[in-house]
């Protein structure tokens, strides 16, 4: 044991190594915009439970709040933070402390470090998360109008980009939007992960200073408590849920996006980027690039990678530093990215140009109405699928040899193909087979749940707006509740900072 | 418009290159041991679907019903899947025909591959998803079971794996638990995706064959139909998030193994694992490496890579292919390997040895309770906790280069760092500190929601417990749902195998 | 130390957990299928070498090498490894155990089952890469034949999907054999890495039994020995390069997949894939989807997370097992996924057929000469790039609206818009500017370095042809070299298990 | 065709919609940092080369030769870069059409954007990774100087954490420099794509503006030219393999951080992190925290997820804008993020201390000398070596449970356990075994090529100090080459802005 006995404990004696400015602190510094709110909120927080439990006296309380009050009217491009002093939690201290000497010291009493910044990444992260929850509905809001306005534009539905079916681009458009609601509604679960305050856990096992856990929590609009002070601490599988559910929002997007880059080329011609949208080339004076959906596709790989890497960085030892300080700028520039990304894909689906008559071009020239005319073969000359598929196949083979459209093909035809698959005809020579054939007709017998019938898409988009309002709105509320809670804080704050406090400004408890 | 019309439309005339083969169909057919049970189970309610509406005569009826049976009853790696045929759906539909002729073209009518596939993956993941929700509450009421045992083991809690504050084994260990918890229960509540069903989608859109969906959802037990056509084609949202909740999940069981691997070195000695999951060394015969660890931390970062793998793989357009095809085989092989590692993890908590001398011993050498000191000179002696942690940290790098332990700390000391900071003494000297620095009745001071005192564990531990519980009831819940619905569809498959059967097997509608 | 002294050293005492079998051991003992050739060789040249020392009894030594020789000639599928037992290590240990008894325990004199390993797995990814390094020149080559076809086939080349230029498809698919041909390059590179041998590295610092390292590097072939012995234990960078270079790889092949697959729709109609590589649909008779394309770009979708996951499982603390367990079989089939992919490519493009007349249509159809023309407005004018951009972007837009072609545009729609736009004409009314506008002419203006003339085309595929011949050779050098070396050790071996050897079978030294 | 004739070719005739603005705008822009220079540097180089074939008349040359120069001057955060005037490129012409009019349109003349931007993150990154590489030698340096400095210091090597066998603390910190090494030579290797020039590719296929490749790509001190122009254009596989190789590098990085993290605890005290590395706690006097190892461990799941993230951006179609957009940013910002950690990593090392008693009394008390004690038995008693492995093993069991240290094992002891292993003893009771168990000899004996002995590693940091001195002067050397041309290009500006420029500043060709 001798050995181990001169091993020095206590805080380091030297500055820290340039190299460590220049990477660690340096690095969280560049993070402390996402966070500076927030810190500010939850220090007035804690001054304000140590004061009416009598811990802290008058004149340090009035001063702390005083300075918190006015690092929070700074911006936080204008306040001092320096990588020299430390991450920006340090660097606040040193600042503080320049300013009104030890009273800025009673800050620290019962509360890490990184209780304060974890609170902040909170609070700052539940606004963007309910901003992305809020721009998924408006994109699926646009998009539902959308498809109100073309449940009748017939098209040629592509799988492996090759005609499948006639459909209509309501019924395309509006597939979209199942996704992003879904993940929208993942994004408002994992609300309540964020809105549970890691408040009052001290290091690890809470403190002896603070015995009621609730004050702080409701003081910043928390809506729970997390109970187990460790977890509290240290738990980041809120964060993964969050950053995997907007890359999965972000592929929606680009799958989109990608689709339309597609049919917007000269050769489809489906549909037109608003101007707004796209970008000239300073070469080429003929071009008009559809660089919103560059820019929307390449996000949507960037986010993989933040997941991805978030995830690396938490494959760590437990209760191991890592895992959060970089949380603290990787998830809000994350979130950041995603929301710009809803907002720009609700502006693209709003103005989209669709050009119908291109649309109701291709489902004429094609042969995408081949499966219900099996269908209906098996359904009216007593043969299986599959023998109806294989003389289909060979109609259509054939006119498109001999240039015949599919709404052109005879019964003849199919009968002709018959006899060299199977030796006898289906006896279908004669037949009209033109509501078979008819696009339209198709797609009007599409009426079962979900189809792309008219009545089947009002049904949808009816419920989808519900959904949607129904999104937005509690969006709106947690908004709300945020703003509710932080106002009154500050409005505690100040109060505080003068003489004469009336006493605790709320008895609280969570909500 | 000439130059397009001579591209000829129809199914492929010849057969596959030997490359692809080799590549698309070898990699597909690999798979189908996870879809097999499923496709026979989809293939049985579709040909009862039809039956039900009269649209397969009887004969194919029976037929086709039998020979389903019949593959349901063949391992899948007994039956003739070939790649030189197709991916394993046209494989089966090739060996079908050889076996049965045009009858097993009925199996088609309506429906193309696409679903059929869908359905049987679901089917498939359903099952690993409940035992992945199991096996992670049996981690969890083992470690309950552990922290209950050891709610008196005091330790030094640590971060930056520097000694922290004292705290016990218990609930050290508990916190891995809520992690674990939650990410059951996102599980739980994605299940709700997977219990959707696709069928009754055709292509994109529908088909006109059939126009209710909620027959064969009701069949193979879903709980409900996917409304949109291309969305029940298409969608991975699900997918995403089950993937991504299983690495977050064994991150957590990561960090926890790491975290052994460490306290299993003879450094720290603080815990061993049992025999059992442990392996010797070849070469060195002093050996007994943590071996299950390994596979733990290891298997961590592999699922991180089939998360971010599968995204990449969605980057793409929609309704295309790949999107679908890799999932077939990764989503399975991720998912199991997630719920080796669950029931490897609960394992080596059930049966880790704890030392508890060693961690009393290191809790009592160290210097965990300085912030305790700290904060109890902030509350007697009238000075700020920047001030009282500055003194204690002079106190204690004293006391550690003289050899002294921290619960040997006495006043005198104290008051000399304090004149060392600032010129007077707190006047501390002669005070009786025991109970201060005595590392239990630190422990036992943390008695607020989440903290360490054995109070406090008990509450945690019991409502853990019914959480637990409760995720287990639900997945048992839901396995005896699917159970129920796959032997009822079976009854009426083999009913429908014979000469008379006596109507559709339920009326059915999606619960 | 009282505490410490009683952790009992020495390996574990009992079997494996159930949980351990089932994963660990279960998962490591489905790749013995990559490691079993490698694992008798390396078993092999190790009792040589220690037979060459006189450490090993003739009797013993005769009956492992009999043994490995019959181990070696039995395909994995067929040889008893079992989970039960271990990792596949362990279980041939026991097996071999159980055939010859004690004599099997020569084999891990002087070396950590790890170093067997660790060679094993050498063995065989240096095949795999050959074979990558071969199937990508055999794509370039295929490329480079198509590009000589096409070298006159004129195309719009397009950026964002839009008209760009005038250019031809040989120039255009000759784009992807540069970047695949580099990452060959690379992988051919890391070949050196792979060649070079971690034999004697003993546990971690060698071993007191062999003191010559070269031995056993060049009876397996190895062109080079690992310096340091804890690096040649533990080294993972090697394969993180051979992962992201495949993936790297792939994405190449991915962007021409998806490429055709948009150009294979109907709309575009630029290409078409041979039968061979599309899929019929089971239920859309008019179909032939290009499921090879789908394979490529799903392929590469998995090769991203298969190396995310990989540098993952390495970001860990040194020297720990998890490290090199998972490669064993993630690296193997990342690569096999990878030689598949290439080959499918090769397939895919050897055999496409192109639609001359289609790309013709469409280049004379749009606007790509329009930069030509701006150019050339600056040449002859006396006008900036800038003023020349903007009134040939009005000709454009009047042209496009008025239906008329980039070919049929005029000097005097070009002097109308430049009147429009600054008030005066060019002067260019009446001018002859076919041979600007000609798109073939402007291809033919492209005669810089690596540009779409035939003659610069030309140039390229000469030298391009050389690098691709150049790489499979070396790759069939290296190739070539294995084979020798394995069939020497074999050789050897038959030799060593008879009675009377000759001496060591080669004097050695890595070359 | 009538469908297609009314889309309207030409640039947007609107402004960007504000989505765009705050997405692909503002995100561009935000980049423009890392390319102002490169910018003006190409800018100036095109000019040039303009000028010399007598394409831009005087005046306009010198206006914008003086206005570069002038934008060069400015630093990038001083220069008018307004998102609402597009990205930086856009945002620039604008500014310079304010300023000079119409003269700044020359500078676009045979050149599209894109070109500009791909040369000036090229200008950007050579710097970056000439940088890391330099960094990485002193990484490596400093890691050879405490090698030879601990050349004698013993300690117990560990696998899993647990011991096993003597070693040095030399040895062991040399293990980090191979890997290192290897990357940084890779990093070498890609350099000589990133230093090859893309000038001269024209949007796709060359211009025909400039026939001359090479004056571009000498006067911007690139080496080479890229062949194929759609090649140049588009290329990414050199940005993904200096994206893998800085992954790869830290990681080896992480592995030390996380050994050192674990070595700094107080139950190991192995290692003691300099005071300029650690940093306090703010709320636990007695901590002092290796905050630098949570930077660097943290740091290398950040880059893993950059990589991920930018091939999932790559899975694109080719000649898609998104390929590079994103990278503008991406590839200088993780190069910026590596150039730090290397420093880091490099002064962590430099300023170690290691706890020289705390390591021998480890490897005094454990067993570590097993290995060979166990081959030792092999070498004199006529034994197999898994017999004296189990000898061993039960050696050291009895030893460990009755508190006998390895280094004071007796052949008596050794004896009884061969008794009942298998019922005789070995012979070896009264030997004296003083030499095979003292740890020192033992590292002594591991004198073959990479071995622990202090004559193998001074081999080895000799030769590993020439490599990294070649490193270092290899990057200093590319480095006086990016100055010499930078500083040669900027002075032909100077001289161009004038009236009478002496002609072309350089003959060229590229070398």
């Amino acid at each position: 044991m001798t050995a181990r006995s001169v091993r020095e404990s206590g805080p380091p004696r030297t500055a820290a190594a340039p190299e460590l400015v220049d990477s660690g602190f340096a690095l969280e510094n560049a993070d402390a915009p996402f966070l500076h709110r927030g810190l500010n909120l939850a220090d007035m927080g804690h001054v304000l439970d140590l004061a009416r439990r009598g811990l802290v006296p008058d004149d340090a309380r009035q001063a702390v709040l005083a300075l918190l009050l006015e690092a929070d009217a700074t911006p936080p491009e204008d306040f001092p933070y320096d990588p020299e002093l430390g991450e920006p939690y340090n660097s606040r201290e040193a600042y503080f402390v320049s300013r009104i000497g030890d009273a800025a010291g009673w800050l620290h009493a019962g509360r890490p470090r990184r209780e304060a910044v974890r609170i902040a990444l909170r609070l700052h992260i539940r606004r963007q998360i309910v901003e992305l929850i809020s721009d998924t509905a408006r994109f699926g809001l646009a998009a539902v109008d959308r498809a109100e306005e073309h449940a009748e534009t017939v098209m040629p539905d592509q799988t492996y980009l090759q005609h499948a079916q006639p459909s209509t681009f309501g019924h395309y458009v509006l597939s979209f939007v199942y996704s992003a609601v879904r993940d929208a509604e993942r994004l408002l679960g994992e609300l309540d992960w964020v809105d549970a305050s890691p408040g009052g856990a001290g290091c690890v096992n809470g403190t002896r200073l603070l015995t009621d856990r609730e004050f702080i929590a409701s003081t910043l609009g928390f809506s729970d408590v997390i109970e187990h002070t460790r977890d509290a601490m240290w738990q980041v599988d809120g964060l993964i849920a969050v950053l995997a559910t907007s890359s999965s929002l972000l592929t929606t997007f680009c799958k989109l996006a990608e689709d339309l880059e597609i049919w917007s080329s000269s050769e489809f011609d489906y549909v037109d980027l608003d101007d707004g949208y796209t970008r000239a080339s300073v070469l080429m004076p003929q071009k008009r690039n559809p660089y919103a959906l560059s820019i929307i596709r390449g996000a949507s790989g960037v986010l993989i990678g933040r997941l991805a890497g978030f995830l690396a960085v938490t494959k760590s030892p437990s209760a191991r530093s890592d895992n959060l300080i970089y949380a603290y700028g990787e998830v809000p520039r994350a979130l950041d990215l995603a929301v710009r990304i809803a907002r720009l894909s609700a502006g693209v689906v709003r103005t989209l140009r669709v050009n119908k008559d291109r649309l109701a071009e291709e489902v004429r020239g094609g042969y995408t109405q081949a499966t219900d005319l099996a269908e209906y073969l098996v359904q009216s000359c007593d043969v299986d699928y599959r023998t109806a598929y294989l003389i289909v196949g060979r109609t259509v083979r054939a006119a498109s040899r001999a240039g015949v459209r599919g709404v052109a093909i005879t019964g003849e035809m199919i009968d002709e193909a018959a006899v060299e698959h199977r030796g006898t005809p289906l006896g279908v020579a004669g037949r009209d087979l033109s509501a078979v054939l008819d696009p339209w007709q198709i797609v009007l017998s599409r009426d079962a749940r979900g189809g792309a019938s008219p009545d089947a898409l009002a049904r949808m988009t009816t419920s989808l707006r519900t959904r949607l309002t129904g999104l937005a709105a509690s969006a709106a509320d947690r908004l709300a509740g945020y703003d509710t809670a932080e106002d009154a804080l500050l409005a505690a704050a100040r109060q505080g900072s003068g003489p004469h406090p009336s006493g605790p400004h709320r008895s609280g408890g969570a909500r």
